[in-house]
């Protein structure tokens, strides 16, 4: 006999989470088809060397075999790089600027831990084929709209914008040798704070001078404009533009620049992001950011691009953490056949109560009634249906609730009725 | 630069195929919903022991590799082996009967051809749990709705039965050695006809005396009911079940007793079918069967189950071949700023029109009108919105119907009637 084992870092999801995770996604899924994105699909494997080189040191992470005619392929690592094979290939045909979103698996060999595991779910919304500041305002007004619709109370998008970190490296005439040390330790704010951020970077030898300077910077408290207003000397047009329309829009209060949102990812370029939510602590639930880039790895074409990824598993945590994972709840009725020969009104009540759009099934096992109440709260059936001699005789239904144990004999009307309400 | 290209056998999935394939799936998944089946969501990747050892020659075609922590792993080539896992590992907690959907990718190293691919998208339904014939006759019930549902007019389950074919042979003392090729052989009988198919089995060695037997007795035309009345001899209580309860339940017409019905799979043991459309010739578009002895691998807990497969793909091209395809359509319109100055406005309006779940993009590159136009018509847009200086002065919205050409200039109610028309 084999071991019925899973691999470390992986998992079946089933009963309410997968519930929950199905109603996010549609929920998500639908709120982005009403403003104009429509579905891609990109496969799992690809070409090793198509997946891999974009993503800096996380690439040891990525699945990567030999198939059976001895090609490299690697399991997709997440699902933005496919995207700009896909639309480098593509991008006559499909028209830019094209908006899309992709639901789907991704893979990463990484320590598992709660909320981060290896099979993951990622929900992307990206739009390629656009520099316009319009485009960073869709995708966060959007995103703002899609946790509201989940219930989130409290959402937070951390903006910030690896140009303007740029403009100020550049201002205080940092090494290029250094250049990317002041991101790795600023990375590193939210959990150790600004000041041992910037003793880090002396550690790695920039000078006590500018690393002076860097939290003198940095070291703002105040709402947006505050900050904007005390940056004013850097490059401050995309947050600035930013701030302006979610002030329009009204979401405003929903966006937080912070310093410390740096993003891993090698192929961001400008506007990087990540969404938190104040009440829980599990860290971010989902990133994005703008990558200029990244399709010209694979054509000559300069695409622009920008995207955000709703970490699905995260998200389930948080909505369970806070309790918003109550909306599921729906009448479930279990279907009693009294006798094996009322079986095909059992079936024909099923039919008929699926037409009605009520969530039916019929018991599958002769077996006592009381067996049959139990499978009913196993399954979470909030009510039973009774079907015997008199009921057959007289075309009723007998109701049981399962919860308050009254039972009443109705016709077919009287029985859609109460399962209705 | 990199080869933006795909691995052969492998596809992106987008626009309109897109489109249909996530209709297909919700509106399966719904029905499925309805009847009690919740969702499950097992790994991509598993334990190769786990996966491998079931389905007989086809397992060479099974993705396998060491991972980064040398363990033998392979990804899956159906729902169904992880599904028997599952319910061995989770079976005391989850309860049985156990009713479920999975919607997913599986892969198979196999010849792509029209409708097959190394990567495809199976929706599986199963039960486990449970050897009562009602199982049988639910999912049989469940798929004939499904198939309607989206469209199909012709459905037709090919049915056949492992168990009778047991009796057929038992009956004529077939030797144990041939038996296998009694099914090897029959599985051709759509392709070559019966006769030919019997005159494979002389081939593989089983005698002329006893194949001409299985001819007559598998030589029948006729309704179902005379097919099972011819074979009376033999042991048809599952099929004479499944025609007695269809008959009542109204699917009579959709089933068609058919012993070229065999299903590669080893590990069928009972009723197996395969669903097609008498209009077209794609052949079958999803298949399952009776499983007894599957779960067995994993647990000494007694536990048969019975499932159906819908082949997304298949089903796709067959509902685009029959025009069944065209229940997508929606309105979708296109909102453009005359002015830089009026994109806020064109965002807010982009905002309402989704409350009210209608489909509305706002133009991200200032172009031209006439290259607006375009891009609504690549993106099947019908409708354009306008906000021009005048229109926000009056609070107006001028809207051109890209069909008719035809345009007029309406406040928000006017603006909504007309789009939801």
């Amino acid at each position: 006999m084999i071991k019925a084992q899973l691999l470390k870092g992986f998992q079946d999801v089933y009963g309410n989470d997968a519930e929950l995770k199905e109603l996010i996604c549609n929920q998500i899924i639908s709120e982005l088809k009403l403003f104009g994105y429509s579905p891609l699909e990109t496969p799992v494997l690809e070409y090793a060397e198509v997946l891999m080189g974009n993503i800096g040191e996380d690439e040891k992470l990525i699945y990567n075999f030999k198939d059976h005619g001895e090609r490299h392929v690697a399991m997709k690592y997440d699902h933005t790089v496919s995207l700009a094979r896909f639309v480098a290939n593509n991008h006559m045909e499909i028209g830019l600027p094209f908006k899309r979103y992709q639901l789907g698996p991704s893979f990463r060999a990484d320590k598992p831990q709660r909320g981060r595991t290896r099979q993951f779910t990622q929900l992307d919304l990206d739009i390629l084929g656009t520099d316009e500041i319009l485009a960073e305002v869709e995708i966060l007004n959007l995103i703002v709209k899609c946790y509201k619709k989940l219930g989130f109370k409290n959402i937070k998008i951390q903006i910030n914008d690896r140009k303007l970190v740029d403009s100020i490296i550049e201002n205080l005439k940092i090494s290029e040798s250094n250049q990317k040390d002041v991101f790795i330790c600023l990375d590193k704010t939210d959990k150790i704070g600004l000041k041992a951020a910037c003793e880090l970077m002396v550690e790695r030898g920039i000078s006590k001078e500018i690393t002076d300077k860097l939290f003198e910077i940095f070291n703002i408290q105040g709402s947006n404009k505050e900050v904007l207003n005390h940056l004013k000397e850097f490059n401050t047009t995309t947050l600035s533009s930013i701030i302006d329309y979610a002030d329009k829009l009204g979401f405003e209060e929903n966006l937080n620049i912070n310093f410390g949102v740096v993003r891993g990812l090698d192929y961001y370029t400008g506007l990087v992001f990540e969404v938190v939510d104040e009440q829980i602590k599990i860290g971010s639930f989902g990133g994005g950011g703008r990558y200029e880039n990244l399709c010209e790895r694979f054509t000559h074409e300069k695409i622009s691009g920008i995207g955000y990824s709703f970490g699905i598993e995260r998200l389930m945590i948080a909505m369970q953490d806070l309790k918003l994972d109550s909306q599921m709840q729906e009448n479930k009725v279990l279907i009693v056949a009294l006798d094996p020969n009322y079986r095909s009104n059992a079936f024909a009540l099923n039919n008929k109560l699926s037409k009605e759009k009520i969530i039916s099934e019929i018991a599958l096992k002769d077996s006592k009634l009381a067996k049959q109440i139990k499978y009913a709260e196993k399954k979470s059936c909030n009510y039973l249906i009774l079907i015997g001699e008199d009921e057959v005789k007289n075309q009723t239904f007998t109701l049981k609730n399962l919860e308050s144990q009254e039972q009443e004999t109705l016709d077919f009307d009287g029985l859609i009725k109460n399962l209705k309400d």
